[in-house]
């Protein structure tokens, strides 16, 4: 962020007809999203919320409550326009870019082998880097991927001191059974990937699956491009942990949009330095959460760009 | 609310293209709308804020950061549109309505007398029912009035088990010698008024404000109209306090749009049985909070309205 223009941007708030700091959180998102966008009065013209889609080789194992097909509906359900996203999107004015990696096929079941080749995970990189919208003030992201809170889970757990199971959670509503399932896989994971995780770009590869690479991939373009960023639930933040992991300065750029309900959420959100904006109970990535969130962003501009100082409404300061 | 739109709402969630409940509050709030609007689709055209202003008689007392005739000044900064609720109200496609009492006069200081008699009180609940537009899907009130943190600190107080001091908080920025004044003003009020308010038109009358009692008056209203409300932070909350000692169920058509940095507000919010929308450190009254807890509404009803059935999009449902 430029420091200067956060200089300026704080020094706005303090002459606004408000007590010091009553608007809370609203004027630290206007501070933050000055910065970011080089400008004392940011704006929120153009929001691009964007949704990556893509199978996973380890659904075959019993670790979603929905069945593996689901994701290529919902894809159809995307572009037709009648899931949450799309109605979360209008609702929050963001432009919805529908990113369909499932024509790549699933990704390997990650308890048997790597989830991408190289050439395939930087496929997905670049598919991420390629759909951000270079113009647009905000950034959200969000994925489709039945089965995906696994390699999550998996890329969360994977060199640090809480035990897999802490990181593993009921995703679209699995059963006890399924939660064990969910274990095990992640378990089997690690013990096959987790001596060879020693850069992101690793982690990732072996861990993940093409959506979630795919949304590091966005989500590192928009910090080159200086676009903040929306965080939406516990994919979209498991995606970019690895990257966070070698550079904690790397969510400077990002506001969690919300707490989920996922397990582990809470616990990530923790390690990545963020208070969520929302904890509304949540959990259906796309997005979602993040679209909501966009509200409390705009909300936070307008009082910034549109409220008079205390000269300009002749309103008396503190005693 | 009307029992069978509500069943017939909460079928629609259940249908919605998203595993079962993983909208979590969102779909809450949709189906709460749907049963006071009685529309199994609710909708939130017509979106009303209203923000009361009155002055204080206990506002000579040192009580507030800011000096008394601030109250004016800010009605001015509202009719000029350059205030936080002005552009919050923008933001969320609110229509703000300013209704100002301070030409009544300040209210009775606390610690002396009543705060009004009871043709000013009736007048004040009057001005609140009068203010409120019966065809709006949503109402929000909030208020200005320096000093009137101490009134409602009272009014909380008033024949509960805590201690006044723990119904005190920081208002606008007080310092400690403040907060002692404070704590002074609302023991000498509950001294004199307390064994005299043995309802909660009395209770409002003689520690509360013109402004206090006008917005017990509008959400009344509202209920007796089937109005669903949003509340804003301490003071608005207050206001309604003495109804809800009355009968527990009268907070039954409000959603409490967020908890405010005033101390007491968490407590209150609890007594009344509401869990807020927003935890955004906010403080400034006005009915910010709630402005910004109206995007929250708007995105549970594109959702609930807007999003297609599995049967729809012919997406599986959970095994």
């Amino acid at each position: 962020p430029d420091a200067a223009i956060v200089a300026q941007a704080r020094e706005r708030q303090a002459q606004l007809t408000k007590p010091a700091g009553s608007l809370g959180r609203l004027e630290e998102i206007a501070i933050f999203m000055a910065g970011w966008q080089r400008r004392v009065r940011p704006r929120l013209e153009t929001v691009q919320a964007i949704v990556f889609a893509g199978e996973h080789g380890v659904a075959t194992r019993g670790v979603s409550a929905f069945p593996p097909e689901v994701t290529r509906q919902m894809v159809a359900n995307f572009n037709a326009g009648g899931a949450a996203i799309n109605a979360l999107s209008r609702a929050c004015g963001a432009a919805l870019s529908v990113v369909d990696l499932t024509g790549d096929g699933p990704s390997g079941d990650i308890t048997e082998a790597p989830a991408m080749d190289e050439a395939e995970c930087l496929a997905a990189l670049s598919a991420g880097a390629n759909a951000v919208n270079t113009q647009a003030d905000l950034l959200l992201v969000g994925e489709m991927g039945i089965g995906n809170t696994t390699p999550a889970s998996a890329i969360c757990a994977q060199g640090q001191a809480e035990s897999a199971g802490a990181w593993i959670g009921r995703g679209t509503g699995i059963d006890a059974e399924g939660l064990n399932r969910k274990r095990q896989a992640v378990d089997a994971a690690l013990r096959l990937h987790g001596p060879h995780c020693a850069s992101p770009f690793e982690t990732l590869r072996r861990l993940g699956g093409r959506e979630i690479a795919a949304m590091a991939g966005a989500i590192l373009t928009a910090r080159q491009r200086r676009i903040p960023v929306l965080l939406d639930g516990f994919i979209c933040c498991a995606a970019i942990a690895p990257l966070q992991c070698a550079d904690p300065a790397f969510t400077d750029h990002c506001l969690a949009g919300h707490c989920s309900d996922e397990h582990a959420h809470g616990m990530l959100l923790d390690r990545l330095g963020l208070r969520p904006l929302l904890r509304l109970d949540m959990r259906l990535g796309e997005g979602t959460g993040a679209a909501v969130a966009v509200q409390i962003v705009r909300s936070a501009l307008a009082a910034h760009n549109e409220m008079a100082t205390f000269a300009e409404a002749a309103v008396s300061g503190a005693r």
